[in-house]
């Protein structure tokens, strides 16, 4: 087999065979393919597309390319969840300890900031000696004893996938549907949970602006999911604004303990329990005590979520006070305000800017190998439907340095969008797939 | 600019501007830009295409990524030819002694064998001796003193093109019309003549199979040579079977020799002219002496070839008694013959299986670096509208071992198809683009 021919039975909108995904993924990751071979493959798969047959296969192969976990030593039917990337999400930073509150297993493998989104792992890190690095044996022990454990995915991990993207990211080919599913799916899978929650977003602040993309995301990655053998629901959430207020490491951390607290806002509020419904749903079978919440009141009300993500911290080597003392968190050295140039109503917030401006304050990566400032963030003022004065604050900055805030007020102010009348308020879930 | 958007505006069906054009083949021959990033940039042109401003400003990039070639110190204006590559192609072996005979300088650069084709270089090469390296001033010195040199291109004409080529033919991404055009173009324009003739093949023996890609090829062609100031014709001629009977190197010079005493097959005598005819053309302006030769004969009248070739191989360090005793070229241990299986008219000749044959002979390269071997080869006793009769020879089989020929003697013979009726004939120069 030569990848010669692959590439050429592609290009001509062939099928590929099993065997012959599991020779491009395997010759790949050991550097048997070059880049430049696999870089016009995934050009032609960007225009020819792929099966589900392919897609799932692709997947399969991806998965087994490194280490899967062996999660069967933890009690419980264990769920995972994954969210494609939004601005401001602290989903993961509450569910996990809620969940576990709540007594279903939480084994989570998550990600870093890249581009305009940001990643749970470099939240977690704004917490001081927080450490997101566990092996194996440490991660399984932790979530029998605790319930809960969030930490990184190991280079060891579909390796394939983690060399694949690198290599996508250079050469404009990460939007292709197939691709999107059987990366984050490849990992999932070598994670090796039971069951998966997937909170697909969609909008201009999402990774996929298009509603219809998003669903053949959705759907794609529930189809992957059913032929490898796990339960698998996905979530089609809003990203047409940032979710919450807080955008940045610290910062999202801090909200995410109001919401453990009750006090968060109210769209975390309303989401949270949406995939958190899902995620507790196949542990109740083997734990009737693990009832999943229903709202966020309910979830709080289920355990003592704060006392558990106080646990979760110490157990990770962080400082628990900061559950209680957020000042404790880093804070940045400049804040100021981005004000209101008119009065009326937020009618439309361009979540991509105001993600790609956080990373601009320095709270994210461009590059894969660029060092994150936790301080720096924006806290909206003012949200979809907020009804705002000529001079009211839109936005808070922290920023590490003046010239930084100078060099995005005008993007900020331009993010919003203020008009004469109220906007209709859009649900936040707006389908569910699988079931 | 990055390369990233450059890919993407392609992939996205964006024309490239010429600044941008420059930047990509620039940074790609200093090695700025990445071979993966060029290979998922080269598959989205093979699927979006370029269009003929594209298509010019990549050719005059290509060829400004080296030396280009004064041969301002040649009298005459200066005319190259090139050959898009066929089967048992004689063509420059015969043209360049024979247009020199007639007064035209002749200051040719030319390629070797890869692939189903041969390559004059490989040829010439066959001739004991035979250098095909020069300076700069010896190429020049040689053309003024003799009027004719066949050259190797070296590294340093069109680097941009040599090291894409290589890319692309590991990528799936050589059949282009653009790229294709943008390559030959390339080194033509580098090469420093002051008008072209283009023989593009067409037929299944040819590269290009289809004879409307073709068309588009030589248009193609034709339209970047006049973009850049140079007369240019291209000659569409037939390679559905091989030209002449001999493929192989020394034996396809013996044929040459053959014909340029005069009695060499009847199509190398028929397409000779053709390209001939346009070759001193525009010579003719600076010197009315050089005639063009309107036939074989013709040409053969104008001059004295066989001497002149005698003259052009001492010149080049090779041994000129070959011309007058053709045993004196490497000769293979093996030879032997295959036969008609049955009596009837020769209506068709794979000449791709016979080039192919011929490769895997040892006659030429699967790869850049493989080692040719000078003396295998094959020699055709049948060609098209030959009839046959049952254990006539069709061909003749010239081979390093005897288990060479075992491995290829089915395909010979699968290559003639023998029917019940005589073809219809088909003239060999099937349309003339440019004036």
């Amino acid at each position: 087999m030569r990848m010669y021919d692959l590439i050429r039975k592609k290009r001509d909108g062939g099928q590929l065979t099993e065997e012959e995904i599991r020779f491009l993924i395997e010759g790949f990751t050991k550097g048997d393919i070059p880049d430049y071979q696999m870089a016009a493959f995934t050009m032609a798969v960007y225009f020819r597309g792929m099966t589900d047959e392919e897609t799932a296969a692709l997947t399969l192969a991806m998965a087994h390319s490194g280490d899967v976990v062996d999660l069967s030593a933890i009690e419980g039917i264990k769920v995972d969840k994954h969210s494609t990337g939004g601005v401001g999400d602290t989903t993961t930073l509450v569910l996990a300890p809620l969940v576990a509150a709540c007594g279903a297993p939480v084994a989570k493998m998550s990600g870093r900031a890249l581009g305009h989104t940001g990643g749970t792992l470099d939240k977690l890190e704004s917490i001081p000696g927080f450490n997101v690095y566990m092996t194996p044996e440490q991660f399984v022990e932790s979530v029998n004893r605790i319930k809960v454990a969030v930490i990184g995915q190991t280079a060891s991990i579909a390796p394939a996938d983690g060399k694949w993207y690198k290599l996508r990211d250079v050469t404009a080919t990460v939007e292709n549907v197939s691709l999107i599913a059987a990366s984050i799916m490849s990992k999932k899978l070598a994670a090796g949970a039971d069951a998966l929650v997937l909170d697909v977003k969609t909008g201009q602040g999402a990774f996929l602006k298009k509603f219809e993309d998003t669903v053949k995301l959705a759907e794609t990655m529930v189809s992957i999911g059913r032929r490898a053998g796990r339960k698998t629901v996905a979530l089609i959430t809003d990203m047409n604004q940032p979710l919450g207020r807080a955008i940045g490491n610290a910062l999202e951390v801090k909200e995410a303990i109001e919401t453990l607290r009750g006090h968060g806002p109210e769209d975390v509020a309303e989401l949270v329990p949406a995939p958190g419904t899902q995620m507790p749903l196949p542990a109740r079978a083997a734990d009737d005590a693990a009832r999943p919440p229903r709202t966020a009141h309910d979830a709080a009300a289920c355990g003592r979520p704060p006392e558990k993500f106080r646990e979760m911290i110490r157990n990770q080597g962080g400082d628990p006070r900061v559950v209680d003392d957020p000042s404790l968190l880093p804070t940045a050295p400049v804040r100021t305000v981005v004000e209101a140039p008119r009065s009326g109503w937020v009618d439309g917030i361009d979540a991509y800017a105001l993600g790609d401006v956080t990373m601009l304050l320095g709270a994210g990566r461009r590059k894969q190998d660029d060092v994150v400032d936790h301080a720096v963030g924006l806290v909206l003022h003012a949200k979809l439907g907020s009804k705002v004065e000529e001079g009211d604050v839109l936005c808070e900055v922290h920023a590490r340095r003046p010239e930084d805030v100078a060099a995005v007020e005008e993007r900020i102010r331009n993010a919003f969008s203020i008009g004469p009348r109220a906007p209709e308020p859009r649900p936040l879930v707006l389908r569910r797939i699988g079931d």
